[in-house]
């Protein structure tokens, strides 16, 4: 059995990776860890787990996480983790930070994005960044995992077979993505409260969001070129889900391509892939098919007047876009079938 | 395996069963019928089941699909489930009906509330009521199930134990009940059309639903004498969940009962049963604990200034309301672990 | 034109009094009073208001707002009003109250229930209890108003008739409530955040919620005796409305009246008022048709199998559940038209 | 008075029409028309108006309305209007037509991408499309309204002022919209069922949605040259309110533009305007702040790093988008205060 520490379990992704782990054969929770809630049952914080868990709340003193377990999540906020991570933790136990710490290679655009200074930069490098269906091999034998955020993942994921093969000009690159409320976390705002977000659809951090440089490091790669994109995610009046709508004009050399022809190189990619599906053809990604599991689905629409594409995914954004990512990252790190304890079918309706 | 055929697999309650089954170690669906969608592929109307399912929707021809299964659900309207039935098939296959054909013992008092003539009422003798935490023992050696009403389930547990242990006046039982939308079913309804549902509670069928005479059946049994209640079910804007508050006067004797004694009887009843959880005093049951899940969450709470008793049970409407029950019953017709298939974690948020 | 004060503007019944003033041809509000927006602008809190309102938020100095306003609304926390107000203040302005500082005239039983000492119960028997409909007359010669709480405003007007014409059994009455969120307030609470109230509904307070009181009392006055009853409130995942589905025993002597019997009292209680509706028979309030009106709609249900009453009620909790009684209220206080400022027509879907 | 028919009543917009018109004080409602509704009580269907309207569903007879009403609003399925208008109506009587039929001046662009015949091209010159903040003039003495589409309304305000004045390329405009359930009307479809639409976001119609050449029509008009768009509907959890967001490149002289230059523009165009609300820098539109009302609230960003610009806009569908702007239109064609009935403020939350 895997003994694994979670730092941040009261927050939505930390009780994500709970009860994903919970029913995780290979693996057990050994720390509940908790900033706000130390001393208190877990079951009471979270009745779902009522007679499951069995545990009280614990502080989140990484060291001594990594004395008793075999590895750390830490879904925390942005420069805890890195805050804490020291080699003597890495030699003996592994980690997975949900956070955005080790996901920026450059660490002053890092910095510049997310205004804190790095406290831990000699890590950054070995960090992986542990998008699963891109940089598997690497994973498996990486002491420290940059666990990617839920834009970039279904960002990256709907973009990448195209841009990689050349089909996109990446100047144009617009991602337009909703998301639920889920993703913006449990702590107690006015901006998140049940009269404040139903029946309401707004933007947020228009050109100015933190997931924006991580979506363009990764699409950076994919192209061999730098870009930059526009990023506008919004929130959308439900728990769990993403939906990315990216635009992007097709190269002159490939702008009459049709629908089979581009859907060979997402079937290249993809096929071999169980959590990504790609739809049928006019069928288009919605989250009521992937909450629960962790599942992207992904498809696209040219549109032959404007030789634009439509590139569209969905996916669950506490599993696919946080925990489910993370434990699929850990049964990678331990040698385990990649898919194991995340066997959830969708959940409709 | 067991083979299973699904007759109504296109439903809310059908593709419930469907989803579940398709996790289930021990079995798998051999057929998926449909009224509707008959020559269609079943993923095309459950894209959830995409890469999962791999099976085009057929007929509901029962005697073929007798022929080649070892159960058969039937998830479909009144009186189909019996008007189909036979000692043919139910001398090869055994046959869970999660309609309400075969849940009440009089046929006059089936056919004055639903209004339609019973087409077999020579099984109803034979069929056995299917909530497992009651009649477990029946079940086991059952060739027909009359899989219990949604409503009535969680009515029930919720009032068992304290009726059956005499501390409530049968004569003063008010049920008063909410359910998620998916409860309605699938069909295309105006009334059921978000705009029509969202931002609105409603009661309906006030005094007239068809749930009553299911509910004082079983509940008569517990008390050992004829009982009438009042039911009144509501539509609650939300897919899944069904929470009951049932309000009854403590007898006499009982009058002055605390919560300490009355829960030793709740103890008594569920310690063991895996799928009823009675709360810790003060928590209330909620549906967002245990959606996704087969779990009934069950408290009350006294009131000493009426010497009433407010009954609480929570569940998902499509799980231990209808599937995940189905599921259970299965499980103990062929001697399976009553849990197998259904360790799903409820899905909070 | 009547000069308003509101101590408690940027709480949602605060805002919803701001939102019918504006609206409103006698009125102006000319003191936007907050606790914790002093010095903002209100239309930054209230976007909805952006050049229609034009004010700065004051402060909660009610000395002061007695000096410029001729009318006076505190729409505060329990306490607050009573701590402030004064003869001074009572002999040069009107107050309307909409905290339940004097609702409840036992000064006793206040304490009781809300666990703190009455700060001025010297005006507790001048308040007039400002539900229009029944206490009309005294209202036109008040200084001070007890506005109604919403759980009792809409639950004494569906119960009201039959009670008091000697059809309802008073020892029976149990009232079960359904609230949506904005009843709880726009305090940053983790319970009121999206995710915990989305796709869920649960009971709270059974049996010790502070309406409770209030809801006797009115009804004793009604029924001439004292009596008790069992009250639960839900939470229902909707910004407005509460539905009261309520149950009583018919006594004795009316134990086989008819639906025309009994709707003959109704209207007879209800036929002038604009804002009470009766609907047809069997056709069921339901909170869509209300919302964002001053309506009540109301009906009933009898089952003749137990003898019981099914009373059913639905209305707009800001509106006619505070904010919009409080115009109602005001209204009468300055000789207008009832109906002034309320004329809004139910906003559907 | 103005007598007012509408044909279409029963639908979502032809409901908010009966509705608005209910509370215009220089205008009623004469002919409630419905297809599927003749010989029902108007209040049965839409119980929000019980004890406000009173009167019977009447048939869609344009030439009778056409003689009983001084003007006639058709909220009904493209292509009916057309095919009920003659010169005989038009000569006697005023048309609002709130379907598609008259809004794209070229006939053969209209039947391809509506896929019908147009039943009286006749008609399309004379038609003015009713926008009002930019067709003022025209519509004042038109006889026939062309009511624009709720997604174009809400993206042409949102573009307009920078697009006429030369700021935006014109070959890179891409509008991201998304809606709410209610601007699916309320036909009995699976699709639009609660259990489908909640906890979902979709994509529908990229780069094939018909409001695509409206939009084109009237973005080529401002930018003085015929353009192309790539537009993508979303639908949204919600009943009411449409969010557009859409990205567009700043020509080369002003892709150094600031806030301030840009704002200028803005405020020209808008400050006179009652019903286009230029937000405060860095605040979006959202749509609940316009819910109920006649308002369309617009902003931008710049995004210096890729030269583009966000542009936002949010309106309620149904009113700004629908009914609101036709009576808006009403209003300018009969000579009042073109606010007359519109006055409702937002109603949050």
């Amino acid at each position: 059995m895997i003994k694994a520490g979670i730092i941040g379990a009261t927050g939505y992704a930390g009780a994500e990776l709970a009860r994903l782990l919970a029913n995780h054969r290979e693996a057990e929770v050994i720390w509940y860890g908790s900033h706000s809630y130390v001393g208190q049952e877990y079951t009471q914080i979270y009745q779902n787990m009522y007679e499951i868990a069995d545990s009280t709340c614990l502080d989140d003193n990484m060291a001594e996480v990594a004395r008793q377990a075999d590895i750390i999540f830490t879904a925390t906020p942005q420069g805890l983790c890195a805050s804490l991570i020291q080699e003597d933790i890495l030699s003996g136990t592994k980690v997975i930070d949900l956070s955005a710490d080790f996901r920026i290679k450059d660490v002053k655009k890092y910095e510049a994005w997310y205004s804190i200074q790095h406290p831990a930069p000699q890590f950054i490098d070995e960090a992986v960044y542990g998008l699963c269906e891109i940089n598997r091999d690497q994973i498996r034998n990486a002491r420290l995992i940059a666990n990617p955020g839920c834009y970039p993942t279904c960002s990256i994921l709907s973009i990448y077979p195209l841009l990689k093969e050349g089909f996109l000009d990446p100047s144009t690159i617009i991602i337009d993505a909703k998301s639920g409320v889920s993703g913006a976390g449990r702590g107690a705002k006015t901006d998140n409260l049940f009269c404040e977000v139903n029946e309401n659809i707004k933007a947020y951090g228009a050109a100015t969001h933190r997931h924006t440089p991580e979506i363009e490091d990764q699409l950076s790669i994919a192209a061999g070129e730098d870009l930059v994109i526009s990023f506008t995610p919004h929130l959308v009046p439900m728990n769990r889900g993403i939906l990315v709508t990216a635009y992007a004009s097709l190269t002159k050399e490939h702008e009459n391509a049709d629908y089979a022809q581009l859907r060979e190189i997402y079937d290249h990619y993809y096929q071999k892939e169980t959590f990504v599906r790609v739809l049928e053809k006019d069928v288009y990604p919605q989250t009521r098919w992937v909450r629960g599991s962790n599942y992207v689905d992904v498809n696209f629409q040219i549109d032959p007047r404007t030789h634009r594409i439509i590139l569209m995914g969905a996916m669950d954004n506490l599993i696919k876009g946080a925990a489910g990512q993370a434990v699929q990252n850990m049964n990678l790190m331990f040698g385990l079938d990649e898919r194991t304890g995340l066997e959830s079918i969708p959940l409709f309706p």
